[in-house]
């Protein structure tokens, strides 16, 4: 993504703010090892956790048998149990797991050799290791800035968000019935950037500032590939109508403040849209962007509450004009009604994403890490401007610049080595611009102890109490400016409504608690230990030995599962490792002069955002057929890859296949590209159901795919299945039937299931059989309830799936006027019953009336008034 | 409780097992510096976190108003805001919150100088400052054992359970329609422990073994002051009948297995009971004492999941024969139906503590820490034994007894001293049995490495590995000898169904969602950090020094608060703190030489607790009378210290009072009781509303009382409050008037509240207005409804009040035969909305059927079935 950064329009030096650092072990390059096929890397720590844990260990030693290992993580992790196995294998009418891979894997795919991996460590062991590891980082303060600062998080927040299992979730809130608390909690966050900015509208779903100004300058121009032109704004020229953006930091690296209003109002004359990357702290203080006629204004919202954890995961905001906002990429939550008219919140434009046109789309963003955007949106925090400045001066320092917010350049009086000797003594980190040139980023963290140390560091004699004394209340810089904020920001009364710990507490558990989520917790994730949380991603290389362990650790054992020879731990997402994986290919190819090749072939059952990297890389997607089952039509491959040849460029496949199928032609694919000039891309996102290194490793596939197979066996008399033989670890069931026979839908049976409380969605390893059965049990129930419409026993119209889900708010009413029961509406079967299930908390969603009537902040709420007021006021 | 234990019956050497250590700074008493009048401290983390963080800092530095402190834990504690306290005092025609202070507290009463108290620290520096002093705390291995262990707390279980605000509430479970979730738990636990012990019931709310022993000899004998005898089993006389009964370690404090079955068949022929003191993991593989005829089986549940912690909070068991039951001491959980006739559970024999005889009280035992308990009864560990005993053997060490579980007394072959070297040098902590004999007690957590450094610092040359390869499969111990445990446990379906972690999530997020809780959660309770959790409380006094600095701090702030000179942070719990306070004051009387003085005056409106401490510390209670407004009536006070004069030892005084008043004629009343002989405990249960300490607490203390007056205002046109004037922190209604006007009890208004939602027991200091304002809404509305009944517009027999609490079973259900509709019943006000209503979990509870078919383990769970299984079964 970064690097797409670079390839666009216009980009100030900011851009050198907003990269993390390239955290390949190798310290030099992004690209993957090898080009044929690549596999997507989620999550440092969770696959490092997976890895190093999931495995079974079958020692021969005698000591390991008289004193077992009490604490194995596979045994917990994996559902069912040997009995529940042997009941699902039974049904399969299979003797073995053994068979069923057999029949699944095919034969050419499966790897013959023994994985070389660590033995196995349990659970507490691991954390015991990482916290061994964790001790080999130091966390000195680090005052860098460039994009990344020290934050307190509230451990109220801390614990009951960022360290709270009833929060994460991999699902996407596409049910928006079962997840209107993270809706919520998502708009609010929009509300705050709106407000914060000065703009319109605002997305919730970008993670990181160099990804949010490459859509930024791709919203700009709908073409790619122009070049990035660096200026001064008076350089700028407009005149030719050939500029579609132009993008400039406010503050600046240098921590300056500038004044862009004629900047913005020559490039609206000349046809250009103006972008501008920004800081949410500063705009506290400083004139919001959408006040000076800015069109897009974007970031990083790493400072409101997300740890530093050496450069990432983090959040970015992308907010917009109104005229902007059907443009705007990435998630954006909406206002609409629900089917009884209430006013309830969902993911606005849904469509655009859904229905993507493959060959025309833009964006490739997708990922939700909400529950760290969720992290952010309660806390707010205050600038401080301290009296370091007059110190600064005091010592003979000279600043680059008296508008300044919170980052200093500062010209040194003395020589820098001996202001960084002294700096290095107190464990402070400086950021250095040049010879005589440091940089100093002060956050709200900083307390008078450390202005003192800085003080020092920077030679001032006097102290932090001292200076103060003597500035009186003077105001200065731009407090006194006509950069200075006079517009009200954070007025809703949901950023009004809860101070008190307990009431922030008692909110967050009432929006956790309308959220269905897997509340599972593995490991207690470390990102919250200091020594992850607290390093700055531009500190020397020695104080984060820690991480670079962990990295090494991870990429020995990624490469022994993959086959690859190294890894990059550079994307955020799973859409960022697709595009740094073409990206890698383009410039594998340029670099071998076939600049020419451009065309990368997608199947049509590929995951949505593959076009969209496609394109973001500068190719061109060919759309190749695949047949009813999901297998890629070798036909039609064939012919497209014959008509492309001379400028293909790359296949994009994802293995398992979407419909959870591997395919045995995987090598046949692969070897009729590479002989054709071209690379291939591998999209793992399935990748757990192919992950057969060490024995846990084994175990855990083999249960997925046991699984997958026994729901598939129990369903294949009840609904048509989308795959021959045995399936890998998903499986499609089609509905389509349905449409004619009793006008019953996908999003039909989709919202049913909500009232039947199973929302599963792949049958993961974890998964116990009872948990399965009753998912099959809850589909089983629904086409029992779909032939009743088709046999003419329940009212076409007015049905429980046309009136799905059910909300607690529909069955408690006294008006109950519908064909069926309460309890058959909401409790279908026996083990759906009032005191465990999960209640939707509002009536079916209309995606319609939101996006025609579109409303992406907070609407007005009414306040609590009390009916005995009155009383109270004459009392 | 821990003298209790010696003053009693016939106590073996696991008495010195179950004593936590006197965590006393002087390290040499438990008797408070004073005794005039005494308080008890709950919990030394809570408290001390509340001194060091709640105070409010109004510096005249000018650094701090430029650097103001934004992380000010007293301004997110607090509820309602300025403009919320200004109209307040509206409410209650107050200029200001000093006049209600004034018009509040007795001026006689009131701290006129100011607290010597540390500046307040901010939440993060709290966190920063404790971990400096974790720190300073060393976590060697400790293989001491005497009755602590470490134990495996699986992080999962840490993270949902110890962690988890949403199972941290101080209320105990009295409304069992909204603690179904807590209930069940207990109900788990109590089940686990009747399991393992092979008893047939077994309560759920002792702190510790050596409460948990002397209660169980106050069960066999009910009269107090017997002599502790200490005999070998042999030499055991039962034939005087003068016996009350036996306790007797199984296994002992030297590790040693004896069989016990002749002498309890003895002490029943002599009439006597038979206590037995146990290790739960050693059951496990041992004949539990419910086979060989104990009555009573008691110890502590710590190695079950709770840390170390340096000796507590922990949580014991206690379990009796079926005969016994309604004699057992502390809190049960016990199964009934509910007015829907469902099988639900709740407190059993719960009338026993409500309706106690306050001058027949046996036992004071109430506090219930169940989020400790909770965090035990699904987590279970298998024993394991150890190759150690072979390797000791080789060395030539000398084993005191072939028949052990986990601890190993040993007779050295070599000098003792060497040894000793050799553990330093490992960090390992042994026990010291005398010259030449040490100890070692090994647990779940034991390593091959922790064997092989046992070994090594043993003196063996091999290691665990070579040994064990010589052991072979030889059965040894306990497993070849008439001990081994034949019989099964943990077999219920509660035990067998949640292996998978992400199923035992779901579970207790099951469990968790059926209750009402506070959800707040202030600082991470640090008692998870390993420096605190891992500390054996019979390490050497050198590897504390953390914990002695925070004993120091405590100590001296406390001192500050209350000016005392001493403080025992030994007592662990309100009820123990009474006993200790009672049993500190007759030690002091019996020292000079006044055994005589046993009586102990005790106001009618005391904690039911009160009487029972002074009974088992030996005193005989008198009643003192109180006014109607909860004042002492000092008339009968005089007149009863005149007739008692001889014998006075003490009087106890609920400070400010169970009223929630403060009395002006406190002094008066200490003076006569001192001028007679006698001493003043002083319980400060609601000592909150008294800490007038550093600012902080002066302004958390203002508000506490502002709104417990604003409340009393609102609410006094509509009930009879029980006070004149301005009240302290709490109040009460009098509802006892509608019993006549419409049959209506304290107890429907309570269930009722329940379908309000708002269960709000007193309104201390973090309750915003709105918070009130709803609370009192709720009681306005039920008051509104008993009008309607006292005004014939409702039916008297079939109310909402009378039906209440409003289950959601019973509000969705198809029948509804109510004169009233379902949303009067389940939304009786606006701000009860479906979407965020927290449902009862049952009907009203029945504790008379209850009570009368006593259930107090879990009943038979129904398997699920699929409705679809025999499609499945032919397919």
């Amino acid at each position: 993504m970064q690097s797409c950064a670079k390839s666009w329009g216009i980009l100030f030096a900011k851009s050198v703010n907003s990269h993390a650092p390239c955290r390949h072990i190798s310290g030099k390059s992004r690209i993957f090892g090898k080009l044929q096929t690549r596999i997507q890397n989620r999550n440092a720590f969770v696959t490092a956790r997976g890895l190093r844990t999931s495995a079974v260990y079958a020692s021969s030693r005698q000591i390991d048998r008289i004193l077992p290992r009490h604490d194995d993580f596979a045994e917990r992790h994996i559902g069912p149990g040997e009995r529940e196995k042997r009941e699902m294998l039974d049904v399969l009418g299979l003797e073995s797991i053994a068979q069923l891979i057999e029949d699944t894997v095919p034969e050419s795919i499966r790897i013959q050799r023994s994985m070389k991996m660590d033995d196995p460590l349990c659970e507490n062991e691991v954390l015991e290791h990482l916290q061994k590891i964790a001790s080999k980082n130091m966390v000195w303060r680090s005052y860098i800035g460039m994009g990344y600062y020290n934050c307190s998080v509230p451990p109220v927040i801390q614990r009951n968000l960022l360290e709270n299992s009833g929060w994460v979730t991999q699902y996407t809130p596409y049910q928006p019935e079962v997840a209107q608390g993270r809706l919520e909690s998502l708009l609010n966050y929009q509300t705050m950037i709106c407000d914060i900015t000065g703009m319109a509208v605002a997305n919730a779903s970008l993670l990181d500032e160099a990804t949010a100004a490459a859509e930024a300058m791709q919203l700009c121009h709908s073409y790619i590939g122009v070049k990035t032109v660096l200026k001064l704004p008076h350089e700028m020229d407009f005149s030719g109508k050939d500029v579609s953006g132009v993008l400039f930091q406010y503050p600046d690296t240098d921590g300056r403040v500038e004044d862009f209003t004629a900047l913005v109002d020559r490039a609206h004359k000349g046809g250009a849209l103006a972008c501008c990357a920004t800081d949410l702290l500063a705009l506290c203080v400083l004139r919001p962007p959408g006040e000076f006629g800015v069109d897009i204004a974007l970031g990083s919202s790493q400072r409101f509450g997300v740890p530093l954890c050496y450069g990432g995961p983090h959040a970015a905001f992308f907010s917009v004009k109104e005229t902007l906002v059907r443009m705007m990429p990435g998630r954006m939550v909406g206002v609409t009604r629900d089917a009884a008219g209430k006013e309830v919140y969902r993911l606005a434009l849904q469509t655009r994403e859904q229905h993507i046109r493959r060959d025309k789309a833009t964006s490739n963003i997708c990922t939700a890490q909400s529950s760290i955007l969720i992290g952010l949106n309660q806390h707010f925090v205050n600038a401080s401007l301290p009296p370091f400045v007059s110190g600064l001066k005091r010592a003979g320092h000279r600043l680059h610049s008296e508008m300044f917010f919170d980052t200093l350049k500062v010209g040194c009086s003395v020589a820098a080595k001996d202001i960084l000797e002294r700096a290095v003594q107190r464990e402070i980190n400086l950021r250095v611009y040049s010879e005589g040139v440091l940089g100093v980023s002060l956050d709200e963290t900083v307390t008078e102890r450390d202005l003192d140390d800085l003080l020092w560091v920077f030679g001032c004699e006097s102290s932090a109490e001292l200076i103060a004394e003597k500035m009186g209340e003077r105001v200065k810089g731009i407090m006194g400016s006509p950069f200075k904020r006079t517009s009200k920001y954070l007025v809703h009364t949901v950023f009004n409504s809860y101070h008190s710990e307990t009431n922030i507490v008692r909110y967050m558990k009432r929006l956790e608690n309308k959220d269905i989520s897997l509340v599972h917790s593995m490991i207690p994730l470390p990102i919250t230990w200091k020594e992850f949380a607290n390093l700055h991603p531009f500190c020397p290389l020695d104080q984060a030995e820690g991480y670079q362990q962990l990295f090494r650790q991870l990429e020995k054992d990624l490469c022994e599962v993959t086959g690859y020879d190294k890894i990059s731990f550079q994307p955020n997402s799973g859409a960022q490792g697709e595009y740094a994986g073409l990206a890698a290919i383009k410039a594998y190819l340029n670099s071998k002069g076939e600049a020419h090749r451009t065309v990368c072939l997608i199947p049509k059952s590929a995951h949505g955002t593959n076009p969209a990297s496609a394109q973001m890389a500068g190719m061109k997607v060919q759309v190749v057929e695949v047949d009813k089952d999901g297998n890629i039509d070798m036909a039609n491959l064939k012919a497209l890859v014959d008509k492309h040849k001379a400028n293909l460029a790359a296949m994009m496949i994802t293995y398992p296949s979407t419909f959870g199928v591997f395919e045995e032609s995987i090598d046949d694919v692969c070897n009729l590209i590479h002989q054709n000039g071209g690379q291939v891309y591998l999209d793992g996102a399935n990748m757990n159901a192919q992950m057969m290194g060490a024995k846990g490793l084994v175990h855990a596939t083999e249960v997925a795919i046991l699984n997958a197979n026994y729901m598939a066996k129990r369903l294949e008399s009840h609904y048509k299945i989308l795959f021959k033989g045995f399936c890998a670890h998903e499986f499609i069931l089609d509905v389509r039937p349905f449409k004619k026979s009793a006008n019953i839908e996908a999003v039909d049976v989709a919202k049913r299931l909500q009232d039947y409380g199973t929302l599963m969605i792949e049958p993961t390893e974890s998964e116990d059989k009872a948990e399965m059965d009753r998912f099959c049990d809850s589909l089983m129930g629904i086409r029992q309830e779909i032939a009743d419409i088709e046999e003419g026993r329940m009212d076409a119209r007015i049905n429980p799936l046309k009136m799905a889900p059910h909300s607690l708010a529909s069955i408690t009413s006294s008006t109950w006027d519908r064909p069926y029961s309460r309890e058959y509406a909401a409790f279908p079967l026996p083990f759906v019953r009032p005191e465990t299930k999960f209640w939707p908390s509002i009536s079916r969603i209309d995606d319609i009336y939101g996006d025609q009537h579109l409303v992406c902040t907070c609407p007005p709420m009414d306040v609590y008034e009390s009916p005995y007021e009155e009383k109270r006021a004459s009392s």
